[in-house]
């Protein structure tokens, strides 16, 4: 049953069905035909690029051939922040650094702090601002150009983003929002608004050079909901459409589902210690067999494999040693305690050098993080 | 059929029965015991109290008590700008300044330029702040005290609204929404928060004080839904409920309806010059006969006549002259000419002043608006 799965922007449920989610959502594949243009122009392909984890597009060609022109394109990607930063949350962000250095492109980085409000009956607006500062860190640690990147808090940064916002806002019926998001009469009134705001930064580069500046949001696709309401308003208030670039969900330790701050024990935060998160991937989900014996004579299945996701995802850039990791695994020649012991070490190291970066990053917030 | 009538914050429209809305809208008729408590404190009790005019209330004996405890009131109204003021906006405004000054009481004074470009097809924001600019002189022209008195347009203070707004925003429901104000599928969802910015500036001082501090908001009464919903929310966001104090509509100037903005024949507006106010009081229906001689017989009908109802409710502040107006006009002892000719002039001569001290607010609009 693969079509019982469910990806909205507030969930993510059941086996997720890519190519059955680019005909849902109406999106398109990326093609060889854009990842060579891409590689013509970044020098270098990603490995998820290369790896199709950002797999699906709107107007990518459109962003390129603007580009070609010579219209630089800015980029704009966020965080809900309803919680610690983990692994999942990094990986598109990975990717936007690699556009920013690709592409010599802005960034437009918009924490939510009033979306997870009002999207989660726990959460004080103290609190999604205390993750969005703590979120802010991550991002910066990533390495991106403070010179051409701007983060923002909504409610820091809600009187320049408010009036773009009306001006959304009057072109969306309670039909269309329905429709997209699935809201219902018990739905809060901000919840339906907010869709709104997430549509701001798309435009709001536009709006300040009071000309037409191309935009492309790497995103999860699960993502992509908000901005098919952005991209169907654009053209009513004289902006270019957003173009998108979507990736897969990062799984979680237990082989499947997306990567859920909620789980905290199958999920590795950017802040857990080292030995922590060393092991929560010992006790981590593979694709082997229950013995060792079985193991050498039946081979894994890295498909099912925790441990090789992270090692396709993130932790392994060299495209022909992923291919090595994958058949020793599937013919029997690699055992489940080697790889989660190798993986442990590949992001104990990470986690350690990020962290540093991480608390550097409390004396750069002044030059990320821009306010009304 | 005087049930067939409708009271929202965006139509108002057949023979309104006010006793009917009492009832409707559930809130108390204003009684003789709290015009006495009311008397006993501002020293004089204002005309619009004497006639009725502002004739319903929500809690206002508690506002007493408090104040008689010596926990004094902050007053707040507003205005949507979707165009110029006509005296039906100034009626209400009028009074406010009376309650500052007998209370010595705060106001916040809301312009919302987000709401008339939500709920316009036609209005831009541009329009609605120039409008919102336009009757901010208004406000000031009639004398509020500019120590005492904060104006503020939505899209200048939002960075000090957001964040109240998106806590009165989760606490409501699309389906409290939809029967307060009767939203449907083809609502925009700019429309269907708007309530939450509306809701504001009554918990803003209690915020800023981080105390209970009680508020009073005199409206017409077609705004009592939005605050129904202010009410219901404020003790969920450990606010006071704000009471309020209900004020009937100004009439046109065909003697019944509301005076309306989109009807510029039959309103009179504070940017008129004298000599079209008079014409337009000159042009105006009256409950007179069709002869001087059948007036002279039968007398004319005071109920339904513009004339006399402009007098009622703004130009004649002598309780014993009106009586003796009405009595005249009924026993045909004044002919419609004279009773039109009387008003002009005193219309023109207010208009006279007020365009003078309107003018002078120009220079005064630091003093009263505050932004973020």
């Amino acid at each position: 049953m693969k079509n019982d799965f469910v990806v909205t922007p507030w969930e993510v449920k059941g086996e997720i069905d890519y190519d059955k989610l680019v005909e849902r959502f109406g999106t398109q594949r990326i093609t060889e035909e854009l990842l060579r243009r891409i590689k013509k122009h970044a020098k270098t392909l990603h490995p998820m690029l290369r790896r199709n984890i950002f797999y699906s597009h709107r107007d990518l060609g459109w962003i390129l051939d603007e580009y070609e022109k010579g219209s630089k394109f800015i980029l704009y990607t966020g965080r809900g922040p309803s919680g610690d930063t983990h692994l999942g949350h990094l990986m598109p962000w990975i990717f936007t650094k690699y556009l920013q250095d690709s592409f010599d492109a802005k960034l437009l980085f918009q924490l939510t702090d009033d979306e997870k409000f009002l999207f989660s009956e726990s959460l004080s607006l103290e609190d999604t601002k205390k993750y969005a500062y703590e979120n802010a860190l991550d991002v910066i640690a990533l390495g991106f150009d403070s010179k051409k990147t701007e983060i923002f808090l909504d409610t820091e940064f809600i009187a320049s983003q408010y009036r773009l916002a009306l001006k959304v806002a009057k072109r969306v019926t309670f039909s269309t929002a329905k429709a997209v998001f699935g809201f219902d009469n018990s739905s809060n009134i901000g919840s339906i608004f907010f869709t709104s705001i997430q549509s701001v930064p798309a435009f709001l580069e536009s709006e300040r050079q009071n000309k037409a500046v191309p935009c492309l949001i790497p995103c999860a696709i699960d993502q992509d909901a908000h901005f098919r309401v952005t991209r169907d308003v654009a053209p009513m208030l004289g902006y270019p459409k957003p173009s998108l670039i979507h990736c897969k969900f990062f799984p979680s330790l237990t082989g499947s589902d997306k990567m859920s701050a909620s789980k905290t024990e199958t999920s590795i935060f950017t802040t857990d210690a080292p030995e922590v998160a060393k092991k929560k991937i010992i006790d981590a989900f593979t694709g082997g067999q229950a013995t060792i014996k079985e193991q050498k004579e039946k081979g894994g299945n890295p498909d099912i494999c925790s441990i090789y996701q992270y090692c396709f995802y993130i932790f392994e850039e060299d495209d022909e040693k992923v291919r090595e990791l994958r058949e020793s695994c599937r013919r029997g020649g690699i055992l489940c305690g080697e790889c989660k012991r190798e993986l442990a070490k590949r992001v104990a190291k990470f986690l350690e050098q990020h962290q540093k970066k991480r608390e550097k990053a409390r004396d750069k917030l002044e030059e990320f993080v821009i306010k009304d």
